[in-house]
């Protein structure tokens, strides 16, 4: 199968993973690659990283650009895609990695992003319980959010067997690529190198409702999210501290077997042995996803670690092995799991 | 006033932040400098970056050296303070770095230090609820844990207005300096750079039962703690995320206004205006706290967040103030609020 | 005496760090402080790690509100001091931290900048041969670009002792903050850590005409100065690495001996002892200097090395202590040369 | 065909780096793995990012344990290779990442290295003239010094033309894991992150005869080298500024030809287009080497800057490289020409 894809928005960061990713990919050609405000300059002057398609050019992102592609990968900003989705026939697999598709419910969307709800497409997580099902010859995926996935796959395996109460703690500590390429003083190397900061907290963030959706989903319950992200002074990875409290009678062998149990089939998601705890450099450029849990018997709680790179499994990563699984390929073609470290 | 100090273990972090905070106070003069292994050595080679003592040759830790000065402070690995101390004269202040005369309990010592118990000194958290009077004219000072005083201080307020549950979820980010100087393989700068990653999770960090013992002092009652560190790549800073569920008919406003009133005559203790968020960039250096605090009504939780300098306040910095107030000097003399930013 | 000081361009990085030290500075009062886009906005919101100045308001850059100050530090873009400086009286010291009067030569000046050359103002690099007269009594002062004092300090004992052939080759690794505060692409925290690249190279970079002014006054012939700058992973420092030629008959020893001499009697600048290296951890946040130089025998030259802190000596620090003489202070009040560290 | 390769040193950083790529090269089988002081532990709990080896435990470094491969990389200490390359057959293929067989002359092995020479083996640069031909079926290969590789490539195209004088002046960051994972304190990640350092400098580095062998052979001349390594707060990489005066008549135009013809043919030396620079970033995890060049006409000289994964193309990449043509495969196979960035 040769599967010619379409990247729009190539110059972000989201969009220049998606095309690393894609290069390794043996069934996937590249095909149109587009940007708004930088139409007309090379992907050399944009993602020096990306030697073999240094020479591309940018095109402006249309309906005329995108048509003629297998796949249109979408790296938008959030609130764009649904327009541009519209334009692309039924027949072509579009996967979105911005928020637009992810939420089932319109007053949640509409209460954190502040407009219209575009709709819900399969979502593109392929862990959780019934994802798979629901991706396999779908055309149209919504790439979870980077800290969703995290979160969500470092504490699904505690809600699906019981084990913790409904209400969820987590930190979150991310690189400063999960921020884009907008340029904002905040983001600012200067800013950035050498301090740890907080933002969204208080149930702001945007991924609060997709955690939320995600894990009551799986605990048959409303499971509420008190979520704080934290900016760390690297570029990529998120390490993400999640804990709950456990139901009565839980054990730190019952809390071990669980996880072992829910992530035994993953070829991505990695249990770590017992003593041993998740690090960002160990995924990164990596699809992997190494978890530790811990059950503190003093405080009464489960605390479930995960480690991701937010681009690759966090965004792009998730997005490829979603398109795997609607075009019917094995789920980890062009895919990896070994990190580049130290 | 002209106090002679004496620093022993003054070729590692904490001793090294101590002599950088000494060399700006107006009434200290430095006196003799000791180390173990690097006795003979001069500070030059050790402390590049404290040029005015470049040239003074660090002595070994015995009684005699460290004798004949008006304050000694102890950085030394924890469980040799004791030691040291008892060889001093009662009329010697002595402030310790270490953790040994930090905990009230000595079954909590002995659970998480494996060794008995030295002793319980007045706690170098001049901020707490009664730290001061104990500090006053005291020859003993215990100076509390780095950890302990970014947490302490983030969520003393909230419990001492009896608006939290006593159930504290807490992830902190470090800078590596908190580990001090010991040659461990995943404290190599290629091992931490671009890296975050958790350590001693689900109760066993040692500074666990002393943040349990400063909130359950101000709540009037037991709170546990469920605590986890992570490493973070940066030199210094700590990023405490604290949080515990709000009891009920908790507001947003009140709980602004029982941090204005906590906090309102500290110097030190900065209650940021609603909106801004703490970063440790901008207590680099500094004895500076910076805390913000928000209500997540639909989690139903408090978070309380802290920016330390984990070598100044968190530990030399709060050594300083702490022998300040012994000694009836200003609380505030030789110290900054002034961080080096960016 | 009580200065009264104005900082225009108090919202970047050169006037945040010139408000850091003034803030320390014993005879300095804080006046009037000024920032075009920025004006309205309380200083804590800009740069909060200014504690003690988290209520000022910025006011417009006009004649009017910085009139009335004994000295104005100017912290413009290049090639907006002029027309400030000129609606201040004659009676006023003028600290301009920008470039427009540091160029002897109108020709050298509009070659690199484009513009009519403004003048030329006493140099504040008070460590050069004659440099401390030009500054004493003076009322207006320009203060040297950072790579400037870091190369012009390494090197000038060299040529001035006659042992380096006049074509100097420079390789200097900056910190971000020396870029300021402009949203860059490049200077993305994501673009920036992890990654070295070099700008300017080939003889482009604006501070080329300044090195070459500074060295060629002190070795009375015209050096030529190839000068290629990097940027570094970090938010502050600067580490020059700085070699000549070696003239027919230099020794190790005689090398040395003209370090020494040269730099015996400076405050600020420090020759390290035989086998230490700068690092610019060392002097972060000082206003110190660290030298060392090696003689290459093999390869026949003179290899010296400077860290300096771009943001302190390299701005900041070099225009308070330029100012000190101007007003005839000891030229050492209100700084410090104790670093940041680890 | 099927290769079967062992690797000795697994546990470094080396080591890890060339199991990094040989899990990605189709044509090989990863058999055993060594380690001395890490003998019996597992691969996870030493180099966590290779996930697909966890399981597979450390044996010591043997005769008997490295025989029966096709392939033997050796990542031991400098001076370690000679004694363990003896025991293994000549129909092995040794490839020594060490330094142990890169020097040509025995008393610059003596004075550099302090040891009796073990021999000259084919240099596994293969960009450099005539040397793929000595590659060529070869059963054994020194693999270049990191510095090396990147200061060749960048300045022997000058040489080869002509254009430059013999008198190369270099100044290169690398990413702390090019000095391993030894635990020595100035490798610590408090004392790296935000600081640049300089070490070796006034011609001790060890890689300096290497550069002069290297430059001088392709020169037809000697070429001397005044070489100084800085330490950059970076994980991986190195950023290689070099330069050499002119010949009389060079043009840019010239420069820039010749730059052009040298290299290309190369796959992975990859020269920027004019106004692009390269940057550590865009090659991090990549086989790619990053040129630009400048003539500055004012000084004289030319500028060739270089930037390589000093891990990657640096050590690990370069042997797989030079392992492909040894056994008659493809050059490139099993390497990525990908930077992982941002």
């Amino acid at each position: 199968m040769t599967v010619r894809a379409a990247v729009a928005g190539a110059s972000g960061y989201a969009g220049g993973e998606v095309l690393r990713l894609l290069l390794n990919h043996p069934e996937v050609e590249i095909g149109a690659l587009t940007g708004n405000s930088n139409a007309g300059q090379p992907l050399g002057a944009l993602q020096p990283h990306l030697l073999p398609l240094a020479g591309r050019v940018l095109e402006a992102t249309t309906a005329e650009v995108l048509a003629g592609h297998d796949v249109v990968f979408l790296a938008l900003p959030h609130g764009q895609s649904a327009a541009v989705a519209e334009q692309l026939g039924e027949d072509v697999l579009v996967v979105d990695m911005g928020a637009d598709f992810r939420l089932a419910s319109a007053s949640d969307w509409e209460a954190f992003y502040g407009s219209p709800h575009a709709g819900t497409w399969p979502y593109g997580l392929p862990e959780l319980p019934g994802a798979r099902a629901a991706l396999e010859g779908s055309k149209r995926i919504a790439v979870p959010g980077c800290y969703p996935t995290a979160v969500s796959l470092a504490l699904f395996p505690a809600y699906a067997a019981r084990l913790a109460e409904p209400e969820a703690v987590i930190t979150a500590a991310t690189g400063t690529s999960g921020a884009g390429k907008a340029l904002k003083p905040h983001l600012l190397g200067s800013e950035v190198m050498g301090s740890m900061s907080p933002y969204g907290v208080g149930g702001g963030h945007r991924h609060t409702p997709e955690m939320i959706q995600n894990l009551s989903a799986v605990a048959g319950e409303v499971v509420t999210v008190s979520f704080t992200p934290t900016l760390a002074p690297m570029s990529r990875g998120i390490l993400a501290t999640c804990s709950a409290k456990a139901r009565p009678g839980t054990t730190a062998a019952g809390v071990r077997e669980a996880y072992e149990k829910a992530l035994a089939d993953e070829e991505f998601v990695h249990l770590l042995p017992e003593g041993r705890w998740p690090a960002t450099a160990s995924v990164h450029g990596s699809n992997a996803v190494q978890i530790q849990v811990a059950h503190d018997e003093a405080a009464g709680r489960i605390i479930a670690i995960s480690a991701i790179d937010n681009l690759t499994k966090g965004t792009a990563g998730g997005a490829v092995q979603s398109m795997n699984i609607a075009l019917g390929l094995a789920e980890s073609t062009g895919l990896s799991t070994i990190g580049v470290a130290p």
